[in-house]
């Protein structure tokens, strides 16, 4: 038994008008043993097997102006501050684990700022939880890819379109030979188009397609839903009829929902991190991804979205290439890594980016929405510009050289390389 | 049909660099009909079908100084924007609810600020969710308290007794008469204290007890677990062993494993909201409570901890107030009304205020931790000083001349109203 086995590992930026240490101390008492006053039972013995400790602090320089408004006169202090908690007093529950290391840190008096940046597990983790069921090996194995990124599309728009509309729209991307094809994270069951309507209308299609060209598109059905026995009955519609994935809003059903799908489930669960960013957008609150996806991938995440180089929304590149590297990273073994999925304003432009960034490798998945089925050419032409941007990426041509002697990607980037359309 | 029964509406509090006017018709469109480029299928009888629309927008006076931290030069723009949604285009499902009207609003880019405000629900809500089991009349029938707070303790420290030492705690304060004692939320069921084995150390204590003086103290049983198999497991060991309540950290476990529990509870349903505070902490940034809460009563929550009056926490007396309100409120109708809970630091020298300030109703349960296990006189002193203060809050007599009369209270002021014990 070594001793690094046993304690759950926190780091926490801490940022305060007062003393970081001194907060530091506090959060280890608040989220252990500690109370407001001295209790009788509150013993030395107890002490010793449940109480966390800081073991490390290391003071980052002051910040002029506060991550939560204050009436107190700055510079604040920060630090970050590593924070020991023993193993026994919290167990592998996961939501124990939110409920003691993070949830309660949130509510201490005295923070200008709280971010926790880092979580160290041991391994009764790796054992306790089933990670992902597919993973990245499951993904190429299903869609038959190999050698390069699995290409895929997303239906828009997100709301309103009926089964028969939504159809029309996957007869044309499944046509155009994509790889995979997802629901808007938006469409779940609504009654303009419940789910049970859109598997009759799709999946028929997805396998006369595999008949006759002996690809199976993998299609993620918006399953999600607030009660997990309903979910489970999408789930069960979806491959009985011959599905094999499915979007799952993971930060809408939460934990228990995620770890009672995993249990059951015979699909690739694709989770979209839908709310996610209101957790770590600001940089001195919240949470990073880093701490955030060990939950998931332990709960059984098989496909990650993550956002992309220049995507649409806030989040930075770097950022982005923070969290493939996070998802990339096995926590206990190479099999609890999810594929990561890059998506957002993607066409094709930022291949060769995406691949110097992420390690040199073409084990994710790219999801492009308008860049390939408002290539001009028609959505045959979009995926063509994509796998041809990826190929110029990983034989290091430059994109506009390549595009010489592919005209599907010339006509990406005269319509796309404003950035503006994809 | 009323126009005002098909719409979801949305208030959001947008602080941007640019115009505010402009971001609140991004979020209308990309939360329902948008995407990035104009494709096919997307024509005007889909919108009207289903797109939202920006129906009001209050401007506010600008701050000088951002939420998100920027590099773009202030003074940043405010507005209060109410965006409605058709209900057709969401449905009754909570978690394509946050899906859609809150979570992905978090991703665009351009604000520097973005809180969502209020959120009013139309009603096929109510009538598609259970709301409360138990609620307010129901935690009074259950406690057999009447015409006064339901009085609380919680066991404490949080980690690490072992379940006789539990139980000898317990012991102390059920014959201390108090009504209700609570798990401290972050005991669930670890290795060292499973909660099969606290609940027979303990509930043959409180139904001992029941059978001598006809009281059933209401033990609120940590039986939160990620996997919601297990969470039910805990509940029915609970239930079978004569227990009538649980808490439940509902933002750990998430929607769709409280909904599952909810569906198969015969427990009153305490819940913890640990976590929460990052949402809600930076006033420009996340969510209201008055927003959040209507989930969580739709998905059945009987008694919801919201802090008090002078706590221990960051959050500020106000803010408590307007907690209460929100949950006193009903949604649909007044069964949807969970017992308010004002816990932290509480001993009775905030009654007077948390009576004032919360439309002078006794509708609460009040919990003390140190207020009443710490009191000079013992646990069962400590209760009857609790009391003792409500009695003077109600009758509008200060506590000080009340105490005249009522030594436990005088120790309790001399004890604790410095503030810093309790």
């Amino acid at each position: 038994m070594t001793k690094a086995q046993n304690f759950i590992t926190l780091t926490y930026l801490i940022e305060t008008a007062g003393s970081p240490e001194r907060l530091a101390a506090k959060i280890a008492s608040d989220q252990s043993t500690g109370t407001f006053v001295p209790l009788p039972g509150e013993t030395e013995e107890l002490k010793n097997r449940v109480a966390a400790r800081v073991v490390g602090l290391r003071a980052l320089p002051p910040v002029a102006k506060p991550s939560f408004p204050t009436h107190e006169a700055g510079p604040f202090n920060r630090a970050e501050a590593d924070i020991a908690f023993p193993f026994d007093a919290i167990g592998t529950d996961l939501s124990a684990l939110m409920t003691i290391v993070i949830g309660g840190v949130y509510s201490i008096k005295g923070f200008t700022g709280i971010r926790v940046v880092d979580m160290k597990l041991p391994p009764e983790f790796g054992t306790a939880w089933p990670g992902p069921q597919f993973g990245v090996a499951g993904s190429r194995r299903l869609t038959g890819v190999q050698g390069r990124p699995v290409i895929g599309t997303i239906i828009k728009p997100a709301l309103g379109l009926r089964p028969h509309e939504t159809a029309a729209l996957v007869s044309d991307v499944i046509d155009a030979d994509v790889d995979f094809v997802k629901d808007d994270e938006k469409l779940m069951s609504p009654s303009y188009s419940p789910l049970e309507e859109r598997v009759k209308a799709i999946m028929p299609m997805i396998l006369e397609r595999e008949q006759k060209t002996g690809k199976k598109v993998m299609y993620a059905w918006g399953i999600s839903a607030t009660d997990p026995d309903e979910m489970m009955r999408h789930h069960d519609l979806v491959l009985n009829a011959g599905g094999n994935c499915a979007v799952i809003n993971i930060n809408s059903i939460g934990f228990g929902a995620m770890a009672f799908l995993r249990k059951r489930s015979g699909l690739v669960l694709h989770a979209h991190r839908n709310g996610w960013d209101i957790l770590t957008r600001h940089p001195g609150l919240g949470m990073d991804f880093r701490v955030w996806q060990q939950f998931w991938r332990l709960l059984g995440v098989d496909q990650f979205q993550i956002n992309g180089i220049r995507v649409k929304y806030w989040e930075p590149d770097e950022s982005f290439v923070a969290s493939f590297k996070a998802i990339s990273t096995p926590l206990f073994s190479p099999q609890d890594c999810p594929l990561p999925v890059a998506g957002s304003g993607q066409w094709g432009g930022q291949a060769a980016e995406t691949y110097a960034r992420t390690g040199k490798t073409v084990d994710l998945m790219y999801l492009c929405g308008g860049g390939i089925v408002s290539h001009p050419g028609g959505a045959g032409a979009g995926v063509k510009a994509v796998r041809q941007a990826w190929e110029a990426a990983v034989q290091g041509i430059p994109i506009e050289a390549y595009a010489r002697e592919h005209p599907e990607l010339a006509q990406s980037i005269a319509k796309f390389a404003d950035g503006k359309d994809a």
